[in-house]
């Protein structure tokens, strides 16, 4: 059976699969600093080409796209692997116990920044494909890569790009690997996530601070405007109070239920990462505020004097930051647009700034997809565990552009070990979590080929 | 007639009372920086004993206090000046035309730290006795001179010190000359204060900060608390909701609205002082709020994060400070009781904390008191015109011990040009109004010895 010879391709070739890996840690790729960007889509470049696999450079207005794609059959059932070869800044330097751009295993892991966010991750596709090329001459499905490079940086020019190139990146479905497992090492399935809504609420009374003892009761005082305004948002127990705002929340249905009841919890445990003594709530009330409601934050306050002593003044202006979580079917622009109407009413004199950073779409993927039990079986097939369903994270993915511009759904299934440490000193893979994702990615093809071949999975023409 | 002289002596003695607050103002007295201060009580008592005033040095825990009396029938009349002979620190130094304590006088103005605030202003009453002792064998009513060391550090002594002293200090009024006239140059009579009670609220949430979307909805936020505490404590026109907290309100009286109504008052000017086009309200409307109403007012609010950029955090914690401006026959006690109690039902998570800064007491003499008129009268024979009467100053001073401590009425009469820059760089009085200031406080005397010779006036013993 093919899959028995991928299964023995793959186990042995990973000392080569892990010099590959190397060799794309060993190249700075920082987005956010504009370092090695482009060399990097080179050398990710060159080893699809080295694999087997058909690549091209695409550039945006920013950092280029690597494209690979591997198509037998252009009518056949196609997987569009997404990832990012962009790393986060390596900075502060000196907490890393190697450099960050010399990849060194020390007690089964891979250090070097990029390591499992995601170089890591995404070369398992591409390894997964070349085990099939060489072990079966070619996977069951077509496979189309789209790795960018500035998903560190927001990903601001992946919708303009898929929107541009539709057709070539025309699939049934977006697999993407990224983040990690859960901290016992057990798999998950990852359906979406939450999107965000960066805003400033900028109060203004006089145009300098007063005497509050002078003034106080005839100037306006911009933090009691906050106050009211803010208090007429949203009620005490954090549900939004302007109008229309859960208008396009979507039911939860009877598979959300079921899943929300299985889902791990432990309030003591829970509460303990968080820094809390315990949670006031049941799992399924915990899972679905996260995953299925959305949330108005206020992550920045900021007036007056705030300094040893004290200043007795009546503040200038104030300012308050918020972002709010929305959930799928809620628009930024919608939201935004909303926000705006009711401090118009409420108090015309605040400012509302909408705030670029990270604004993005919230997306899920419904769970009764037939691709998410395709997928389950292939994982229990390589881990020995079935993997948890996760509905949606909490926080905010560039993952809306695949509905919403490509027209197709994603799944996505992290690889890397949950204590990766991506975004800090010392990020690593655990070998073991590396070559279970090679696996895993040549188990999912397969999987995804057979339930395609019997007609059980939606396709694109079916749209 | 006996008066005649004493304006005599006062006119033909203005260069020996020049060179006596050069003296004065030479002497540094920092109280804030415990520099000079103790010499200066030497310097003025010395002052005091060579101008015919029996004087004493009378120590506190703190800074000591001049006193000097002129006593001549225990029984008669007796008029209290207060004063301060400490001075606020004279930094920034490199702002100052000429050193701030080497007095020097530039186009008619005494320049030098301590000038107006409040050296020039005490002394004045001290020359004034002085002249009715050379030139009548003393003043129509006996006078008693309390001049401390610490006012500008908040007078941590006084009340202390009046209560052990309550015998001596007996007096029927006691008369303040502090602060500027009105920028017109036209005189006032301030009768009184709004008090000042300070707190912190703190609310906690988780014991660090969280990610607002892994947790967004299940983590509190100490900023909502504080929003919804907050508006629980003042409604958007400014009214305090804490239960009872306008209990003690003392009503408006018919005097005093008949003064709000006459009190100088232009929106667009008094709008553009500090920093508004306009105000939205009349001039009753104006003065009461700031003299008769209380007013709670937030001078600072932190929580999160408020640099550069964003962070979609949860803040672990968010502060809040307040001052509360109370009004006479409110105390700060039985607010902060109130406060809490609030606090307590609405958010018992949130701390109140009572920070000590310049908490003081509302005080208020009544416009109807007989001295008031009587004043008046006197200042507008020196001044040519009648001066305005303030039923309250909305900003605090430590005038409540006088009726609180001493159980006696005060008065104040600002001698100062507005533009003394008490506090600043480059303090200044106005000669002219120095020797106003010596000509009115030797009017008082005559005036209030005059009343009290017919009866007119409230004494010690009537209480």
């Amino acid at each position: 059976m093919s899959i028995e010879r991928v299964r023995r391709h793959i186990d042995e070739h990973r000392e080569e699969a892990l010099d590959m890996l190397k060799d794309l840690v060993r190249q700075p790729s920082v987005s956010a600093q504009d370092k090695g960007v482009k060399e990097c889509a080179q050398v990710l470049a060159d080893l699809l080409r080295r694999l087997g696999i058909a690549a091209e450079i695409l550039p945006t207005a920013t950092q280029p796209i690597v494209f690979g794609e591997i198509v037998r059959d252009a009518a056949a059932y196609t997987l569009l692997c997404y990832g990012h070869y962009d790393v986060q800044p390596p900075e502060p330097l000196d907490l890393w116990q190697t450099p960050p751009f010399e990849p060194a295993v020390r007690d089964g892991r891979l250090y070097g920044r990029g390591t499992g966010d995601n170089k890591g991750q995404l070369i398992a596709h591409v390894l997964a494909a070349h085990a099939w090329l060489e072990a079966a001459g070619g996977p069951p499905i077509n496979l189309k890569f789209v790795f960018e490079g500035e998903e560190e940086s927001g990903s601001p020019s992946l919708a303009g790009f898929i929107r541009g190139q539709k057709s070539r990146l025309a699939a049934d479905l977006v697999y993407i690997s990224d983040g990690g497992l859960h901290p016992s090492g057990a798999p998950t399935i990852s359906l979406g996530n939450r999107g965000i809504l960066g805003l400033t609420l900028v109060a203004r009374g006089a145009d300098r601070d007063n005497h509050s003892g002078n003034k106080g009761g005839v100037a306006p005082n911009p933090v009691w405007m906050l106050v009211h305004l803010l208090s007429s948002m949203v009620d005490p127990t954090g549900r939004v109070l302007i109008e229309g705002f859960y208008d396009h929340v979507r039911p939860i249905g009877a598979t959300e239920q079921r899943l929300l009841a299985t889902m791990d919890y432990d309030p003591k445990a829970f509460a303990a990462t968080m820094g809390l003594e315990t949670l006031p709530m049941d799992g399924p009330t915990y899972w679905t505020r996260i995953m299925l409601e959305p949330y108005c934050n206020i992550n920045g306050f900021l007036s007056g004097y705030v300094g040893p002593g004290s200043k007795t003044i009546i503040p200038s202006t104030a300012e308050c930051r918020l972002d709010i979580r929305l959930v799928v079917d809620q628009t930024t622009a919608d939201i935004l647009t909303k926000v705006r109407r009711h401090v118009a009413k409420v108090d015309p004199r605040v400012q509302v700034l909408a705030r670029g950073f990270g604004t993005m779409e919230a997306s899920r993927t419904a769970p009764e997809h037939p691709a998410v039990g395709v997928i389950a079986d292939a994982i229990r097939r390589c881990r020995g565990v079935a993997p948890a369903i996760d509905l949606a994270s909490g926080g905010s993915l560039p993952n809306a552009v695949w509905p919403s511009v490509l027209g197709v759904d994603h799944i996505g299934v992290p690889y890397a070990n949950a204590d990766e440490n991506n975004h800090s000193p010392n990020e690593n893979l655990s070998l073991d979590r590396f070559y279970d994702g090679i696996h895993v990615s040549a188990e999912v093809f397969r999987a995804l080929g057979d339930a395609a071949a019997r007609g059980a999975l939606p396709r694109r023409a079916a749209r």
